[in-house]
């Protein structure tokens, strides 16, 4: 959470003579995403999101995500819709930062999803897939398998200062991964990073999906593992089946998961506890001292990683066959 | 800029339960207000800001901040009106903090103000002075003379660091100060930090004075000398006299400065540069490494100090006498 740049009001006014979105009544910086800096803008014609994309971001990649969430919108799938400036192009620059604008979207996160929850996710998750599937452009994903050794071999000296035992763990975990991911699964656009802070809700119904800045092309039933540890465990990380359940059938309802989807939940769970492991990992060591942001426990998807690893088939998930 | 404390959800929507705004659309973290955590709320019933008060301001002042902002709003001034709750009160409690949710304003903060901004400032100032005359309760300025010197003791030997010299100049300048400083003045409600950050425009109009959380009981001329450093200097600090006269005249024009005020001036203008010089140096010298938040130059403060050394006079400062 941070606003890294900050942005001079009469850059700001020239940037947005740019845009039809009327006469600025505010901007203020949002304390939201790690990654960008972001402010809300309230206008004459709405309410937005100004977003300077910082170093962490590939400029490269953003035309994929802007288009993206362009696509999804247009599907009736409700995301940020970007706004395109007068040149057509709904990326712009402003404080030497690649920076676009994008609607507001009404709705809060919810920090302990019921089962409701759960099912009005797992009903989005498959209209994300399929709308995804008409989207021409393709991200891989850095953060899959094959980048989990990269990421953690410069770190693995250090990782038992987060818990006795780790490096062994990881480094056997990995080997394991390594050798038995699937590679033939149906693929496409996977948002990559739905935790509840990503979606919206009013009252029990999703009212918008947000942060498309890790999506990219991969297994479609490694986005259910990655929101079935994200949403489907308490908060001392142990597995909540009625809320994997449904999780699972909403999902399924639109888009049922084949039989070798359905045998790969085990090892993609695994991954998926591992990328999120691994990043929050080396989060944790780099936190610089006297930083504002707490990063997040590693030890949680640890526990998530060990309890996946007991797991024969999607049956002990609690899912209907 | 911070959010200091995260708000749950759950505790969120019990906390709204006592105050009539209708239903909660969306709460963002905003990132401002260095000494509290705040949070935009958008609700049925209108925008709102939610300030969470963290340990610097003292719980005992909070009645004070929220009834002057009521008092001012009422003479209609524009500030932000703090939102009752169910038990009549305007201070309420969330996340073991002291809360207060006020009415959101629109408008935007000047980065480099022009003659026009300091002429609707002056007036503003002035209106504020006026209005705060019948306000009942009291609170001390600690950040006046009487605060300065103990302020600064404790980190003199490291005020080299800062710029050579700076310590000899600092305990010269607080002797010259302290038996200068005038006890006699014209007193009442001032504001006491009228930065360009805490005054909102639309267009060339203020639509609203925000952040009230250093206001107190002390001499009107010294918020005049306060605003006269905070909006009159450039960039390199070097003293716009079409800007003061600017200032001075919008004030002038609603509360006439009397003529012990006028020559008080000078001492006023060297004492206001003397309480942001310190603040800022002892936060300069408290950064954590590696903290989000970059600290504001003292130096900028010390140059206005100097300056304010060379005037003899208001005339000096090119106002009409």
């Amino acid at each position: 959470m941070a606003v890294y740049t900050e942005v001079d009001d009469e850059e700001l006014t020239a940037f947005l003579a740019n845009y039809d979105i009327g006469e600025l009544l505010s901007c203020k910086g949002i304390a939201e995403g790690v990654e960008n800096s972001n402010f809300y803008l309230h206008a004459s014609a709405g309410s937005f999101i100004l977003t300077l994309y910082e170093k962490r971001v590939s400029e490269a990649d953003l035309p994929f995500f802007l288009g993206l969430m362009e696509h999804l919108s247009a599907a009736g799938l409700v995301c940020p819709q970007p706004v395109r400036n007068h040149a057509g192009s709904a990326l712009g620059r402003l404080a030497g930062r690649p920076a676009a604008i994008v609607t507001f979207l009404n709705g809060l996160s919810i920090h302990h999803p019921e089962e409701a929850h759960c099912a009005a996710l797992g009903e989005r998750l498959a209209q994300l897939h399929l709308a995804g599937a008409s989207f021409a452009p393709r991200r891989s994903n850095a953060l899959s398998v094959d980048g989990w050794r990269p990421l953690f071999e410069p770190y693995s000296p250090r990782a038992d200062e987060i818990a006795p035992g780790l490096g062994d763990m990881i480094a056997a975990e990995l080997d394991y991964l390594e050798s038995r991911w699937p590679g033939d699964l149906p693929s496409g656009v996977i948002h990559a990073d739905l935790f509840p802070d990503n979606v919206l809700f009013l009252g029990e119904k999703v009212s918008g999906l947000i942060d498309f800045y890790f999506a990219c092309n991969d297994a479609l039933a490694y986005d259910f593992a990655i929101c079935l540890n994200a949403w489907c465990f308490d908060s001392t990380a142990r597995y909540q089946p009625a809320k994997g359940r449904a999780l699972f059938d909403a999902y399924n309802r639109l888009r049922p998961l084949d039989s070798a989807e359905l045998s790969a939940l085990p090892v993609l769970a695994r991954g998926a506890a591992m990328r999120f492991l691994l990043t929050r990992f080396v989060d944790a060591l780099n936190v610089p001292p006297g930083a504002l942001v707490r990063p997040k426990d590693p030890r949680e998807y640890l526990a998530k990683l060990v309890f996946h690893g007991t797991v024969a088939g999607a049956r002990d998930y609690g899912f209907a066959e």
